[in-house]
């Protein structure tokens, strides 16, 4: 599929990410499998060593300043002045014109939604009030339906090792930027980081994730109006997705899906024919304009 | 169906644990739909704040404890002298015999696979290398499928409201604890804390979540000898769990599985009839006996 907008995609062909093992299958035959590889890369900003995270690896940079700018100790308006990956070490180093130090930040962590990063409560929250949502960006369920095909159909690690989230970033139909990793958040933030360093911007967010509290805010504060996952809600992410006007859409499978947050956003275009999944001997067509 | 080893299971009825709200559908209706509520829990350790974490709030002391216990901030040989969850403040205090102190180990966070809870390098692996998993234990593939069937028929918050991960650890086929919460984590160290506090051991544990080098160090040691997930594999839980001789069955779906670690323990004696699982119209048969 030409998808000519797509700047970034994984390379599961890239023999580092995966690497192939022997077990047996549940016949106890003996079967040879790829599983994915995931190395520790250690961020430091400014001189700070500030964590050591688990990642495939291929986007150390774009994840360095993602997860910077997501914890809060970039900020927009900063200006990088080095962002260097050394190979050997397993680091990267990013620097910025401003002065930081975070002592407190590092010791106090609260680990949001399960699925943590140890973001302290305060700079989760900071970002999330002052931002305003584009209220005129629009999206038809054409145009979802569209969106999600082409993202199923970029080639991914997910297809050749399994064990990996992906995130897309989108402009309507058009998927800009595919990012995948072991971790959910890191896929995030490796886009994130990608969004600024490129000057890149984009109104639908993709993930597989859950639409947990700490999704909805890291959306909200990437500016993206729109946030679309195959999972589902928690109550506390759909209760801040409303007060950001963030358009909510979870639980995609197939043509279904419910809108929680942000509907006036969404266009009910899409003539809907019914398949079930289970036999392929019953069909119901439903068609809605809107 | 009855479950008389089950000790432990969620409570889909609790009207705490989920919410409902109003949103639409795909053909635009308006429809209504439970979600999941996460709340925030703050630990303290001896008098000393540990961190605070987003949990559905239904087991906070075994949550508290399996935490402590899986970051090596509490050993398997310490005495719990308290252990008190305060509904009002959403605070659960954790005392014993032992003094803490954990300046350091705060400081600095190592997120490992990605979905990370901020373990220290140097603690993730600390005891996992005294650990001897008991090579004795053995799993037949009937037990194995029977355990799956009645994992999947326990009634859950999963089934009610989405965005939730369950884990269960079990005697060979029979589950004796099963936990949910929003974060993956979350549910194995509530399972850890219970198994601490109640003197429960166990041959199986089973996750939903993928297989990665936190998973496989957790289980390690919380001296289990066999870990099953429906979900995929990375390198590093796979080397680990050759390292530590866990057996290592995961991409669980139906009656397909791989076992890449610890292949030992598995006794293949179920009889496999193969459902095509898109048509009824085709069956193969295969049996095999070892």
């Amino acid at each position: 599929m030409d998808l000519p907008d797509l700047r970034v995609a994984p390379d599961p062909a890239d023999p580092r990410l995966t690497r192939r093992v022997s077990g047996r299958d549940q016949t106890g035959a003996v079967v040879e499998t790829s599983v994915t590889v995931e190395r520790p890369l250690t961020l430091y900003l400014n001189g700070q060593e500030i964590v050591t995270m688990m990642t495939i690896l291929d986007r150390p940079e774009d994840l360095a300043v993602g997860y910077l700018l997501n914890q809060g100790m970039l900020r927009t308006d900063d200006q990088l002045t080095a962002v260097e990956y050394d190979d050997d070490l397993g680091v990267v180093v990013v620097r910025t014109e401003r002065r930081t130090s975070f002592e407190e930040k590092l010791k106090k962590k609260t680990l949001t939604s399960g699925c943590a990063q140890g973001t302290a409560f305060g700079d989760l929250m900071e970002g999330f009030a002052e931002v305003k949502l584009d209220p005129e960006a629009r999206l038809r369920t054409s145009e979802l339906y569209r969106l999600l095909h082409r993202i199923n159909t970029v080639p991914s690690l997910y297809l050749e090792a399994g064990a990996i989230h992906g995130c897309a970033l989108a402009e309507g139909d058009r998927p800009l930027c595919y990012m995948e990793d072991v971790g959910r958040h890191n896929a995030v933030d490796k886009i994130a980081g990608w969004m600024f360093r490129e000057g890149v911007r984009g109104s639908v967010f993709y993930t597989t994730g859950r639409l947990t509290s700490e999704m909805v805010i890291k959306t909200v504060r990437m500016d993206i109006p729109i946030l679309v996952s195959r999972s589902g809600f928690t109550a506390w992410g759909v209760e801040l997705a409303r007060e950001a006007n963030l358009t909510l859409i979870g639980r995609c499978k197939g043509k279904r899906f419910t809108v929680l947050a942000g509907e006036e956003r969404l266009i009910w275009d899409a003539e809907l024919s019914y398949l079930e999944e289970e036999s392929a001997k019953h069909w119901r067509k439903n068609a809605r304009e809107e």
